[in-house]
């Protein structure tokens, strides 16, 4: 059996219970190979159908936990749930490059281990449509077929990704509403609403011979949730009470006291904000996957008679499929065209953007730095940041905040103002987690060491044994029969660096070399030699880059040129015939030169020409 | 008048009234040229002395404030005072350099204008001994010879400075003590006493013909301090009701609300956990410069009956100068030897160390990293981070948190344990020192835009009005003759950077080459070219460095060798002879390849040889 075949045969089996039918969309040329589950079965049966045999030791048909990216790192969320001979994939995000990677654009997990067994693998459950737990999928996807089960909202998400990657409709995506399950061969990943940042994000309660794991995705508790779709605490509880054999929670805010505000206060800071701003024009930057906080720009432009216009390539992505497929209500004439603007005075509009990290190329970045094609930044401009710099951004936006002041704009960025709230639980929710699902073992995942530690330590709070806490790494093939739970074994895990068109082609060498070369530039050095005589007919030519301005270093260069010339000239023949002696002599002499000049280390490179 | 009998002359004036002695240091060996100022007569006479001239219209000999650095940007703190004749220079640090200047060490301000007015130079006054206040005087001094006045702790790290640069004994050095007044032709500047995150830290009250303008340096207001010597609150306040022309006020914190706490707290918060870490060895990082710090590490050392071991150059510099000078207060016995530190068990000793702000060089880091020369960190450890980031160094100090907390440490770091306090004031303090010296005309000085910006609306709210406020920039002369004051020219000044010995040898094209080089790395394409016939008789070599990992793209490497040596065989003799159309066709053709190929646009770099 081919892989093809085998891939169609996973699909067909991943469904169970699937009715296949086309969900109807406004525009019918974006019809899509896009299924929705049907109602199941009530999902207790299911459950109690993946329990499967219980040998007398109470030793079960054992599961293992595979985290493939999100631990020890915040980004590329990815966790392998395997069974017999069965697989799934839970979340398949990127992360973004730090300091330490420049020129990498994303970074995704290794995908080795699920490529190896590829056969086995039953689906892709996803439990929201953010980056950092979707922004790998289109890059797996390549290297495996299989199908991929999330909400209506997320798989409208990753359609886009799919279409950008040129996968669009080769790959089965398959709608799941929460409450409902979907078998993965002997599992059964049952989707439970939670709250976050992004509307229809869910938790898993993945049923498996040896016993129920809950995994909660990204999530927080939010008592008045904009879609009026609260957290389904309940069945947690129900959960809970029946039994959890591991939680694996969310730890992102683990370092957090208290609780996490409700979505809504924003909003009602907004309504503040937009009388406080009076006749000014109103400029808003958020997370474009932040709809509920679009919404409530939206009402209070609605109540403020004010119309709003989209700024931001990712903004208008995210808002049209939002609107497409009604997660977004907007009145009717109240989005206009940006072309349209200069219809309404100042304080009958509000800008929604993007740029709300200060990224260099986001349209509020261009406005601030007064080089976007259609907005200028004035004194009547009112602007607020609906967001939080990540760490490592923090100077970026500060960069634009100061920029947008000095055009005369007002601008509202901080805490005291509540345009914001975290999308994630802080401690007394996840304690709340832990106190609903009573998990024997507990697995933190979701964050760096010093989270997953924190999050390790209100479960020990909360009676957990400490044996039974498994702060894990990527890789660790994490094993439990429903008695014990341990880490067993490792496979392949690690990062793949993605640049332009470049999947893993950026290695450690690659980043050495570009960090020596922004560090302190390069000496180029080249001769000419002969072949047949070794003699040297060119050079030397010393050529630099990013080392010095050279116009105004020539005593340097012309030094250093001599500097060669003397090392050369003390080569014996037999040295000019070996090359990469005479690479060295030049080098060394040339570095030990430079350095005593300049106390700098550029990168030295001597090139021989053969004439 | 050669230049240096000027200089000698300055010297001469600027201290009066002066009474050179040396002060008594414990090694004679460094004995420094180094005056104290004596008891002057009271201070209201300087400044009476000091008012100058009344024309009938009330406009006075015009004074100029031109900043230099520390606008809209934090560091490189530098002003230049003018009046007649005279200038003289308050404080001369220097900046760290941010993501956009790879490679560079530090950035100190451009001093053109004080290079080109040298001859007025009367003296270089310095508020407190922090890198942004004192680390660009050695590059002032290297390039102008003029006396160094401040307290008698900021002399001392001075003199350590100095002496790296192989200045010490070259510069006049004046020791002097808050209440006490130098003078600087016709003006003169009074010290008074601030708080702040160094001991011995002042504000400056300067007596103009036309006006006292107050400079505040870096300050704080703390009730409880741990060296008792409270911020002079109360000259500044007579300053104010007898007339202050205008106040010069640090906008570090005026996004903060209400007060910084006292230095004290922290104190209280080491107890604490000094108890609680019982049996562990205790290892506190904080910033060298922090002597109170230190000195309240000891005292919950002392408390604790624990022994000291010192870790790191800075550590070890700042504390041998202020034990030598009194400023910190160590016990018999207490601090030991790091080589001793194995005589010891682990609830004997505390380790004090630089590196929290996660520098990877480092003390602390070392440790994290497992690659430190005396110190492996255990489960045995109690580590506190006694400091916050510093914007831009967030991921740093996570780094080297979870790599600290992976070895089993326990580590406090976060708000909630109260271990450290900002050493500036708060809009509470800021507005204290408002309605102290209640200034005609406001300049608030030491931040980015959005500081300054926040600290003007504060003055606002404070009843000075908005046409007394003058948010600056570097380079502005800002002019008063006592009755309106504002900007009315320009004078050369930005930013030079130090790379190594060189300064000023980086500049925007380097930089730039820099990042791109960062970004996508670089492509060499060699040919050799024959003199006489315009034959190409060597390459097209091709050679790239930070690129691709060249092993695994050879036949990209390859096609881009073709796509060369196609453009060369297209070439007419005369282009041949045009090398820079014909480096330029090479560039282009391979730039388009590559970006066809991959996407990215690496450096491209044609050399040709002449044999």
């Amino acid at each position: 059996m081919n892989e093809k075949d085998l891939t169609k045969k996973t699909a067909e089996n991943g469904g169970t219970p699937t009715q296949k039918r086309k969900y109807t969309r406004k525009k019918p040329e974006t019809a899509t190979p896009v299924a929705t589950v049907a109602p199941a079965e009530e999902t207790e049966e299911t459950a109690k159908s993946a329990r499967g045999r219980k040998p007398k030791d109470g030793r079960k048909t054992p599961v293992r936990i595979i985290p493939l990216g999100g631990l020890n790192e915040i980004g590329k969320n990815m966790t392998v749930f395997e069974c017999s001979n069965d697989m799934f994939i839970l979340d398949c995000g990127l992360a973004f490059p730090d300091q330490d990677m420049p020129g990498v654009d994303i970074v995704i997990p290794d995908f080795t281990y699920v490529e190896r067994n590829a056969n086995k693998i039953r689906g892709i459950v996803i439990t929201h449509g953010h980056e950092d737990h979707i922004g790998g999928l289109a890059y797996l996807l390549k290297k495996i077929n299989a199908p991929v089960y999330a909400t209506r909202l997320t798989i409208g998400l990753i359609e886009g990704k799919l279409k950008e990657q040129g996968l669009f409709g080769k790959v089965k995506l398959n709608i799941v509403e929460p409450k409902k399950t979907v078998k993965m061969g002997c599992m059964a990943v049952e989707f439970i609403k939670v709250n976050h940042s992004i509307p229809d994000s869910v938790g898993m309660a993945i049923h498996t011979p040896a016993g129920v794991i809950v995994h909660t995705g990204d999530f927080k508790v939010d008592y008045s949730p904009i879609d009026g779709k609260i957290i389904d605490l309940a069945r947690f509880g129900e959960l809970g009470n029946k039994g959890v054999l591991a939680l694996m929670s969310d730890s992102t805010n683990a370092e957090r006291a208290g609780y996490t505000h409700s979505e809504r206060t924003v909003g009602e800071s907004f309504d503040r904000l937009f009388q406080k701003a009076e006749g000014k024009r109103i400029i808003i930057a958020t997370f474009s996957s932040n709809i509920h906080r679009v919404q409530q720009i939206i009402n209070s432009a609605s109540r403020y008679k004010r119309k709003v216009a989209i700024f931001g390539r990712s903004m208008v992505n995210v808002m049209n499929t939002a609107i497409e497929l009604g997660y977004l209500e907007v009145p009717p004439n109240t989005i206009i065209d940006i072309e349209m603007m200069g219809n309404y005075r100042n304080d009958q509009i509000v800008l929604i953007t993007t740029g709300s990290q200060g990224e260099p190329m986001s349209a509020l970045t261009r406005m601030a730095m007064n080089d976007h094609r259609s907005v200028v930044i004035t004194p009547q401009d009112f602007i607020i940041i609906s967001a939080t710099p990540i760490p490592g951004n923090e100077k970026y936006v500060t960069r634009v905040v100061n920029e947008l002041m000095k055009s005369g704009a007002e601008v509202v960025y901080e805490a005291m103002y509540e345009v914001h709230v975290s999308g994630h639980a802080c401690q007394e929710e996840l304690k709340l987690m832990l106190a609903l699902t009573k998990p024997k073992f507990f697995i933190p995942v979701h964050g760096e060491y010093k989270h997953l530690k924190k999050h390790a330590s209100l479960a020990m709070q909360m009676g957990i044994p400490e044996k039974n806490i498994i702060v894990a790494e990527i890789g660790n093939v994490i094993e439990s029969d429903g008695v014990s739970m341990k880490v067993t074994s490792q496979v392949p895990a690690g990062r793949i660096l993605v640049d332009g068109l470049g999947v893993g082609d950026v290695g450690s060498i690659v980043l050495r070399d570009r960090k020596h070369l922004a560090q302190d530039g390069l000496i180029i050095v080249v001769i000419g030699i002969e072949r047949s005589t070794n003699e040297i007919v060119a050079g030397p030519d010393i050529i630099s880059r990013g080392f010095v301005y050279v116009r105004e270093s020539e005593s340097l260069i012309i030094h250093a040129r001599r500097v060669v010339q003397y090392t050369l000239s003390s080569c014996s023949p037999a040295e000019l015939r070996e090359w990469n002696t005479l690479k060295n002599k030049m080098r060394d002499a040339l570095s030990d030169y430079i350095y005593q000049k300049t106390k700098r280390s550029p990168m030295i490179l001597p090139i021989i020409m053969e004439t």
